[in-house]
C-alpha cells in the first residue's frame, strides 16, 4: 500500500449538505452549535451553508443569520454554495468570513439534469457559462469542475468514464472561454453507483488525461460501499475528500428518501488515523460533534463510528 | 484488480448471530420464517441456531423448535454452534437436517478469552481439546480453526500477527494430537479493530505460513470498515466470508453495546455483483428478507443496501 497518500484533506459539508434534507425545521442556533463544533475539530474546510432558493430547499431560509452566527476561526476555511448570481450576491455579503470560490458544476447524466434543473446538456453548459461570467465579473476565481452523477444515475443508469470526460471537457471548454484555469476536478457519486473498480477506473481515465488537475471525491454511503470506494481512490492518489459528519446528507433529488448520506467523516478520519493517513482531526471530538448532529435532528445518523468509538480510546483504557 | 477472486461463498449467520444479541425475545416462528426466506435466495450455507445455555444467551432457548420448524432445501446447508459436549448432543439430534461439523474456536486475545469464557490460554487449549475429543468419539468431523479477536480486542488492545499466528499453532496441535486434518483456518475480527492494513499483513502472513489452508474471514462493521476490509480480503485472494442479512449481530461480549454487528450480506453481495465476482444469491430476494428481519426485530437494521435497493432494480426501470 505504498502509494497510499500521507494525508488528505477533507471538505467536511454535514453543515450544508445535512440541513437540507432533514424534514423538520432545524433551529438557526442549533445550526451554529454544529458548524462551531466542528471547527474545533481541527477540520480545515467547512462548507457551512446554502444560499439557494427557499423554494428549492427549504431548510436554507436562514442561511444568513447562520453565516453571521458562527464563529470565525483563522484556521478554518468556510465555504458556501450558491448556485445563481442572487445566490452569490448573498454570499459576497461575507466575505469576510467566508471563502468564496466558483465552480462550475455538471451533471455528466443529462437526465439528472433535467430531473434536478430542468435543464438538458446545452441547458446546464449556458447556465454555467453564464454563472462563470457573474464570478468573473465580481471577482470571484473560478478555479474547479465538479461533475455530478459521475458513476450513476438513478434516472439513467451506468455512467461511462467516456461520459465523465465528455463532461469535464464541457466545464473546460467554458473556463477556456472564460479566461480562467481549473486547479481541481470534483467527481461526485451523487447517487451511489460507485464501486471500487468503477473509482480505479474512472480515477485513472481522469488522472491519464489531465495528470496536473488535483482530483477530489465527493462520495456517497447510498449502498454501504462509500468507504471502500474512498480507499479505492486513496490507493489511486486521490487525497481530497468530501464527507459529512455522522454520514448527515443525501441528495434530496435522488428519489430515495430515507438512503444513507454522505460518507461519514468519522469513518473516513478513523480509517486515515488507523492506517497512518494524516487528516488533521481529532477523532474524539469529531464524535462529540457527530453526536451533537444526532442530537439537533433527533434521529439517530448512520455512521457506525458515532455508535462505537474510536480504538484509540480503548487503547488508553488499557495502559 | 486481476487477482480477486472469480465467486465468493458467503456463510449467512443472520439468524444465529442476530437473534442472540436483541433484547427482546423473537418469536420461534418469526425465527423459522427468517430461515426459510433466507434459504430461497440462493445462499448455500445458513449458520441457523446457536445450542448455547440458555444461562448465557437468553435468545435462543427455543433452538430446537427453530430447527424442527425450518424447511429443509437440499441446495442449502443449514449449520448451527455449539460450545460444549451439551450443546453437540442437542444438534446431533437434528443431524438429518444440519450439516455437523466441528470447530477448534480460539481467541487470540487471552484478555477477551477470560473476560467471554473466563479461560486463559491453558485454559482454552485444554477446553477445545476436551471438545476435540468430544467431536471425535460422536464421528463428527473437525475441520476448521477459528480464531476469535484476530485484530484487535477492546480488553487487550491491538493484536499482532504473531499472536494469531501462535493462537493457530495452539489449534493445529490440538487438531494433530487428535489426528485430524485442518481445511479452514478462520480469522474473526470480532470486535472490529480491522483496517485494510491490518487484513492485508494478517492475511499475508498467515497465508504464507499455511498456503494450503483455506482462510475465511468474520468481520464485523463495527466501525464502519467492514466492507472496505471484506474488499481488501478479497484482493488477498480471500473468497469465504461469514455475514449477516441487514447487518444483525453484534457481540453480545465486547462492551460496545449498540454498535453495528457483521458485515451486512446485502453490501457484501452488492458489492461482488457490481463487481463482476459470483455469490450465488439473488440480492432483491436478500433485500426482502433483511426487511423481514428488520420487521422482525423491530427496528433500523445497519444495512445501507436495504435503505437503498439494488442498481439492478434502477437499470431495469430504465429499459
Amino acid at each position: 500500500m505504498s502509494d497510499l497518500p500521507q494525508a488528505i484533506d477533507i471538505f467536511e459539508e454535514g453543515p450544508r449538505e445535512g440541513f437540507q434534507i432533514e424534514k423538520g425545521p432545524i433551529a438557526t442556533v442549533d445550526k451554529i452549535a454544529l458548524i462551531d463544533a466542528l471547527s474545533l475539530t481541527g477540520l480545515k474546510h467547512i462548507q457551512a451553508v446554502s444560499f439557494v432558493s427557499p423554494k428549492l430547499v427549504a431548510g436554507w431560509t436562514d442561511a444568513e443569520a447562520v453565516v453571521a452566527g458562527f464563529a470565525v476561526r483563522p484556521e478554518v476555511d468556510f465555504a458556501a454554495l450558491w448556485f445563481n448570481e442572487n445566490g452569490l450576491n448573498r454570499a459576497l455579503a461575507f466575505r469576510h468570513k467566508l471563502g468564496i470560490t466558483g465552480s462550475i458544476s455538471l451533471s455528466a447524466s443529462e437526465a439528472f439534469s433535467r430531473q434536478n434543473l430542468n435543464r438538458d446538456r446545452a441547458g446546464q453548459i449556458a447556465a454555467m457559462r453564464q454563472l462563470t461570467g457573474v464570478h468573473l465579473a465580481a471577482r470571484v476565481p473560478v478555479t474547479r469542475i465538479a461533475v455530478m452523477a459521475a458513476f450513476g444515475c438513478n434516472f439513467a443508469g451506468d455512467i461511462s468514464p467516456a461520459q465523465v470526460i465528455a463532461t469535464i471537457e464541457d466545464g473546460l471548454q467554458i473556463a477556456a472561454q472564460a479566461g480562467v484555469t481549473i486547479e481541481v476536478l470534483s467527481l461526485a457519486d451523487t447517487m451511489g453507483w460507485g464501486t471500487p473498480a468503477r473509482i480505479a477506473r474512472l480515477v485513472g481515465e481522469v488522472r491519464d488525461r489531465w495528470p496536473d488537475v488535483e482530483l477530489a471525491l465527493h462520495l456517497h454511503d447510498t449502498r454501504g460501499l462509500g468507504i471502500a470506494n474512498a480507499f479505492e481512490a486513496m490507493r489511486h492518489g486521490v487525497a481530497r475528500f468530501d464527507s459529512t459528519v455522522g454520514g448527515l446528507g443525501g441528495c434530496p433529488f435522488a428519489g430515495q428518501p430515507g438512503a444513507p448520506g454522505n460518507i461519514a467523516t468519522e469513518e473516513l478520519v478513523l480509517l486515515c488515523e488507523e492506517m497512518g493517513i494524516r487528516t488533521g482531526v481529532e477523532l474524539e471530538a469529531l464524535i462529540e460533534a457527530g453526536r451533537l448532529a444526532e442530537r439537533i435532528v433527533g434521529r439517530q445518523l448512520p455512521s457506525a463510528a458515532l455508535r462505537s468509538g474510536t480504538l484509540a480510546t480503548f487503547r488508553r483504557k488499557l495502559t
